[in-house]
């Protein structure tokens, strides 16, 4: 367990890393932030901070050796660094589950070797396997980068018949793996946390709705049979145990007609997770720093139905109306400029 | 109304400014700490720090300059550098408030010219005047000095016929007031805001237990009937009116056979207001900011019963267990010596 006054290193300064640390203080701890960008979200409620690239692999070490634990909101960290820091001091959650997240192929191999349900997948290795891929998903699907890819950045939409000259040449430079489209009614998320100890405690799973290829809505509840969200959980808990997981997941699932479809999984505190800071006692932030720390896993009964909605680029200024609802808190995240795109913050709505 | 990345000052780094940081980043606000000691509990979790004494003028006027707008937690600011400051950037709780708060006399005029009770009190000009407000006081009282009292500090009990030797130094040597004991059946405390529109919202009032003359627990709902609790928030209701306040103002009540006795007023979040971190949507710490931003007061309704407790020293070490306990959220201060006497945190427990 990690001591009070302690401090906890963060990999990665957005805004996950903010409402990390701002979850950190109740629980004692300092928060040290490594960014490339000077006075991140994360830094400006943080005690230190080191900026310098995501693969400066001296300034990993140092900032490794200045630390008690290091967590990541970042998961695009060089391999080689996160074994050079790994020797210094713990890292949660595990390299291991990061190493799996952060590519999609070895990702789908994961799951369905724990008898998950998978879109339909293949590993570009050549033309030819798209064009086979193709051939058996009438209705198509989506060519993405194996790694370093998020909120439908790297992805390409193809069908068979399509002009495939850019998806060839994105394949022939990156690792790039085919999913197939997949029919499905709605999409949920289960944020579960895995303490030191092996326990699980899992929040109600919500329900998102996407704007534009980004996370527009995240209500709960999910609008589903107890049973098919009780499947949901229990499929996010046995993804955690696999993995000998230490901290807060995210798992995203489709909901078909044949039942429940994995859609990924984030090792890290989840935007579909974020309702929790209304309506919960203890939220997935305090979750997470519990998990790392070596704490027991706090309470996730939820207490409210919640309506968790982005704010996107210019969307930060319906915070102000948000303000005037006596039903409404929100949460900005300390940047300056509102690029379209940009994720500003979140209005957690609750219904009591 | 401040726009969103502006800077708040706050003149203090302890526990009330940690706190009010930590609530001031999700309104998007940056937190400038003006304290004598670096790394303060609240400058641990804001983006800007100053250190410097509270009488240094210089240094004062320079963070006036550096921010948008000023809050205190530590009300013992001297007056010259508090109107110095004001010629530069609005001030709230209104500076006007706090010379009524800074001065247990002028508080208690204050009090009276409104109608409220407070308890017998007299200005020790002289030994006389001591000598004759024990004569009329069978129970005895306090002697407190006017100015910069605190948790029991510059405070001697009396009563007729005791050596006054050390009293009469006292009051010779530092301006003192004369307090009679009241005969109270329990204390209460209402924690109001006062928004610059003059909407005032008022949280659920508060029963405090106190140790050793430190505030050990604050519980909710406070076991009175409702109109006397109605009773406080309309006289906390009347203080803010009077003073044109903006903020969170904490006020305290003996309840005697007689009424309500106001004990004392403090221009600022207030100890027994702790609860509402747990118990409401809006707590008392982003309340202040909303008011001190001039955004509108948010909802201060009450979700649960709760109970606060301090940790004290090394009462600290108590928090280890609250994080077992599913009903309880511990709040550290970031302070790394657990001295006797010492604010080191507080659990809320909720009953739910």
């Amino acid at each position: 367990m990690l001591e009070l006054g302690r401090t906890i290193g963060i990999v990665g300064g957005g805004q996950l890393g903010r409402m990390l640390a701002l979850a950190a203080a109740p629980l004692g701890y300092k928060i040290h932030i490594f960014d490339p960008a000077p006075n991140s979200p994360a830094a400006q409620v943080a005690t230190m901070e080191t900026n310098a690239a995501f693969d400066d692999e001296a300034a990993l070490v140092a900032f490794a050796k200045s630390v008690d634990v290091v967590t990541y909101e970042f998961e695009n960290i060089p391999d080689h660094a996160l074994t050079s820091m790994a020797e210094i001091v713990e890292i949660y959650p595990p390299i291991d589950a990061l190493r799996v997240s952060q590519d999609r192929f070895i990702e789908k191999q994961f799951l369905e070797a724990l008898g998950l349900n998978t879109a339909p997948y293949a590993d570009l290795t050549s033309r030819e396997v798209l064009d086979d891929a193709l051939a058996v998903s009438s209705n198509g699907g989506i060519v993405k980068t194996r790694r370093f890819g998020y909120d439908g950045k790297g992805q390409i939409r193809v069908r068979q018949g399509d002009d495939l000259s850019e998806t060839y040449a994105l394949l022939e430079s990156t690792p790039s793996i085919f999913e197939g489209f997949v029919a499905f009614s709605t999409e949920i998320s289960v944020i579960a946390a895995r303490g030191q100890d092996g326990k699980i405690v899992a929040y109600d799973p919500g329900e998102n709705n996407h704007q534009n290829g980004i996370l527009h809505q995240t209500h709960l509840p999910a609008n589903l049979p107890a049973a098919r969200l009780q499947d949901a959980v229990l499929a996010a808990g046995r993804i955690l145990n696999a993995l000998h997981y230490v901290g807060v997941m995210g798992v995203e699932f489709f909901v078909t007609s044949d039942g429940l479809i994995v859609n990924e999984i984030a090792p890290r505190v989840h935007n579909s997770g974020h309702w929790t800071q209304d309506g919960c006692l203890v939220d997935q932030f305090e979750q997470h720093i519990r998990a790392v720390a070596g704490l027991p896993l706090g309470d996730g009964t939820r207490h409210f139905d919640v309506e968790m909605t982005n704010l996107i680029g210019d969307d930060v200024f319906l915070a102000q109306a948000a303000l005037d609802d006596a039903n409404c808190r929100i949460h900005l995240y300390g940047k300056s400029e509102a690029r379209p795109g940009r994720k500003m913050g979140h209005i957690n709505r609750i219904l009591r």
